[in-house]
């Protein structure tokens, strides 16, 4: 059995990343590319599961970030906010399936959420706001997502420079990464894992 | 604030089936329109999440029913079976998105293995196996998956008409599912809860 390859450290980029961008542009003519499902462990230790869109990588670590209402705690009924959730469980995996090039990639990592009160990240925040379309960003004015429907106001609002008070941005930043390509017989599959070193290593798996 | 419908006990199946049954029909020209995403939670504690293909429901129940290789744990670092890791923490979720519809369900409930050695369900099981390509067949005698890729053969197997002995069938029994629909402004928004006494009850939310 030989040793996993380990990825040069010469790289400013995980060795993975070129793929998924591959996958990305190989798939750009389906707008669900973009989306994938993002799994998390609530407090009672059961899983939660959604879409997320992926709205690129934030350097230099390679994280991919996604936008959420703070207001929906990652469990409606647990009456936790979302920050205090993440903080106590950040574990997250994402499942990241490209229909046209049948490839699956498993995406397990650490969550960091950026709200209005985060010291840290307001520039990626704003950056990420500012690429809201307006009909996104109107969302974060409407009433409690997961509340009982009312009659209430789910129309225009004025919209601000600044972010809305709500709006977060998520960043999953990977520690393993799985490949799985169904094209071919038998499929190829990969893992890449962080190492202390923070070096990549790359093995080939059984599918 | 009102009060939850109740659905008719009269009614055999649960009212999200139908709508369900709907979504898959109308998104029948894309096939990944089958695949959903399950997110279980391992014993450390951490969300897993990978693409299943829908194998149909199991009545009376409305179970959703997946296959599973029982050699793959459903992490496959953890060293314990899939069966241990699924009596331990049963709980799991499906994000399941319709491209075409752009709808999302969410479901969660609790998992069922059934394996080799169930007491249980193998009149389905031997179903399930009846069902599989000769290509999903050939796959259970193929090497361990996830094992470090070796030049292990990897062709064709002489196929029986019992199942593979690691084949398993996996039961999702719901609990709880969140219906979200993309179209529309303001998009809409259903929760189905199934109550002790086995009747869902239907809430409209907020988006």
């Amino acid at each position: 059995m030989s040793s996993p390859t380990i990825s040069s450290s010469t790289s400013s980029l995980p060795p993975w990343r070129s793929i998924i961008s591959g996958a990305l542009h190989r798939n750009r003519s389906l707008p669900a590319s973009r989306y994938l499902q993002l799994a998390t462990v609530d407090q009672r230790g059961r899983p939660a599961n959604r879409t997320v869109v992926f709205r690129g990588w934030r350097d230099p670590e390679s994280q991919l970030q996604f936008v959420t209402d703070g207001r929906s705690a990652l469990r409606e009924s647990a009456g936790t906010s979302k920050a205090e959730e993440i903080a106590k469980n950040p574990w997250a995996e994402v499942c990241w399936y490209f229909p046209k090039t049948r490839e699956q990639f498993r995406i397990a990592g650490k969550l960091q959420l950026i709200d209005a009160r985060s010291t840290d990240g307001q520039p990626e925040r704003q950056a990420a706001w500012n690429q809201m379309s307006e009909a996104g960003k109107v969302q974060f004015y409407w009433p409690l997502p997961g509340a009982i429907r009312t009659m209430e106001d789910f129309g225009e609002h004025e919209l601000t420079l600044a972010p809305a008070a709500d709006f977060c941005l998520l960043l999953l930043s990977p520690l393993m990464v799985d490949r799985l390509e169904l094209r071919g017989n038998p499929q190829s599959r990969s893992r890449y894992c962080l190492l202390d070193n923070q070096e990549w290593s790359i093995e080939s798996i059984n599918p």
